[in-house]
């Protein structure tokens, strides 16, 4: 018999016992062992619960009693999220979280203690909720260099973006959809300013690469600004917009990692990816492109990933799996500045003949974009291949000519 | 140090021991221990290899050698394949195959000797190839009951299809250029027959409902028959014609199972898999739908799949893998007359008249289907769901009023 416990009580965690109690039978025979959950942690107490003698509002409680071998965090936040794992795995429990903010902000800090100690700290539910990744990425690729991973790792903003292309709905029409369906917060601005889809791309690149990336490194942009006219300008050029997170290891040993909009064309295996679906391209150097793609949340597929990682900690009790970064750099990561790729620009002018001017003289070689009732003075181009820093100083010139700049979206080639 | 052998030393066979040169200190790393082939069995001898030293002709050489722990086999073919498996997992040897035609035909038998012995054989590799599968079916999704699986699992019919359906090559042409670019074999059956599917899919059926289901008892369908009438009709009822494999639990705990070629909505996640690439879909009760995407086959690909095994293989003397299903038995599949779905009929009549009148009378709600260039007394269209012995029935009526059954093709609802 294992003994575990469940910290938070929240969608996750009560799909986290759900699950467990619901296929008890089937995850002991792939454990090899029962599964008791011991202890549910929750500030709220549940009388009516047929788990309501499992619950307690003290974490000493749990990170006292010796019985407990494996912890599952699912409060979310850092706070006190990361102080209660520490110290369960200072106190020689293992630990499984759906917790990407933790794992992004901690995750080798946490990785290290576990290791001292031979102890698992498993996230597979931290990102792409029920895709498998992690494991895949850390198990069946082990025989490969990633080259690079590109994703779209945000369900809330894949929705919103789907719902623009296919419905011509404005980003706030989509956005209070998204919320009224439930697939977006009260407080979205985690979802929409990118922030989420960067905590998830750090996590890969960390894994992926072996040195931890911290959100605060990375160059994130949102969707706030992307609008109609943006979407039907991608649609003319061949292609869709996404919000996409995406890593590189450079020649240099630097790390090319960022989030962003970007136009991508039909033909990517990542613009079909639709609504509140995930999809994940890993590009390795024996296998090629391999794609994960499913439902990035939601209570049941991110409880199916937690309990997975539970049966992995009950599996291997002395056999620690391979999971493991270390610390990272502030160096690590290449100046945004030298990042290359052709850019989708969008403008109004009051002076048609000085922006032309300015955009045969600056950008060479771009490629015009039309769409339906363009207003006067309104131009999109698509520009050759450029380093960002090249592009923003070459974009002065558009400005000085009396044109607004109203967006400039990157081009992937993935 | 863990000493392995590789028999057979064809396109997957020199992948393997590519990769495993290749990537050394990586791979070690990983495993926890280096890795070493001792023997490379062929037929034939590699005077002029780097790892001529290695090569032998003799299989009794590696069985009764005590230093040996890991045999990887990438001979194909069922014999001596099967014959060299069974002796080495006997002889205490964890075995690692990318042999689809072994495992099933012989996957209860073999997994059976391993499980005795507390040994691993693994077989990442025999179904898509470098695409992770059979690892997160058997862990990630560990806490989920499979409802069913639909996949198309072979890339030379894929490749096929897709030209057919973007370029209107015929079937013929379609298959010489799949030659050509060494995609399809000189003798091409078990691809274009389905067989290589079949195979596949009863790996996937066995794994996840834990009983063998053998390639013999899977009704099988290849893709000869289709014509380019038959994309024509496909694309106007909005969708494409692929091969696909699928499994599904029914009710009765009997299995459905089939491969076949089938009209999918261009909606489907699987109707954009193109070339030859791989999509498997796995449809768990709390993940949803979660699907992955690669390249089926190719040296690099599924050696690197081979390779991740052995990895595992190192990592795990001790705690074998849960990975096992059982015999199987006649009447586990459900009879093929049983199970249900809409078809496509393609026909052509001499007497329009009496056809038309069998049709608003045995297929009652019927759609009908439109193509350019139709020829006189041509007619496409779709029944509503039906099982199949009751549309093999009603066909007949059609057959009697003066008509050609063209072809029949299944709607899939995936």
């Amino acid at each position: 018999m294992a003994e575990i416990a469940v910290m938070g009580y929240g969608t996750v965690g009560s799909g986290v016992v759900e699950v467990l109690t619901k296929h008890a039978d089937h995850i002991a025979q792939r454990a090899k062992e029962q599964i008791n959950i011991k202890y549910i942690l929750d500030r709220k107490a549940f009388p009516n619960s047929p788990f309501a003698d499992k619950f307690t509002t003290s974490f000493d409680k749990i990170v006292s009693d010796p019985e407990i071998q494996i912890v599952v965090e699912v409060l979310g936040g850092l706070h006190p999220a990361f102080d209660y794992v520490k110290k369960c795995l200072e106190s020689g429990k293992s630990v499984v979280t759906s917790n990407k903010e933790l794992v992004a902000a901690k995750g080798a800090e946490l990785l290290k203690i576990a290791q001292e100690r031979n102890l698992n700290f498993l996230f597979e539910a931290s990102v792409g909720g029920g895709i498998p990744i992690i494991r895949p990425m850390s198990q069946c690729l082990a025989a490969n260099e990633v080259i690079g991973i590109a994703g779209i790792l945000n369900g809330t903003t894949n929705f919103i973006l789907t719902k623009m292309i296919r419905e011509k709905m404005n980003f706030q029409e989509a956005l209070s959809l998204a919320q009224k369906l439930g697939y977006a917060e009260r407080d979205p601005s985690d979802d929409i300013g990118g922030l989420d889809a960067c905590r998830k791309i750090c996590i890969l690149a960390s894994l992926a690469y072996g040195k931890h990336v911290y959100p605060e490194q990375v160059h994130t942009e949102g969707i706030t600004k992307i609008t109609l006219a943006d979407v039907e300008y991608a649609s003319s050029w061949g292609g869709v917009i996404k919000l996409i997170g995406f890593t590189e290891k450079l020649e240099n040993g630097h790390l090319k990692i960022m989030v962003c909009p970007m136009f991508l064309s039909r033909e990517s295996q990542l613009a079909n990816v639709d609504d509140v679906f995930n999809g994940i391209m890993v590009r390795g150097d024996s296998t090629g492109d391999v794609v994960f793609y499913g439902k990035g949340a939601g209570k049941f597929p991110t409880a199916s990933a937690v309990v997975a990682d539970v049966i992995d900690c009950v599996k291997h009790f002395k056999a620690r799996k391979y999971l493991f970064w270390g610390e990272g750099s502030p160096e690590y990561v290449e100046n945004f500045g030298e990042y290359k790729s052709a850019k989708y620009v969008h403008i109004k002018t009051s002076d048609t003949v000085a922006t032309e001017k300015c955009i045969a003289e600056e950008f060479s070689g771009t490629e015009r974009l039309a769409r339906r009732n363009e207003e006067p003075g309104e131009i999109g181009f698509v520009t050759p291949v450029l380093k960002e820093k090249v592009f923003r100083k070459r974009l002065e010139c558009i400005s000085s000519s009396g044109a607004r700049i109203l967006n400039t979206i990157r081009i992937g080639d993935f």
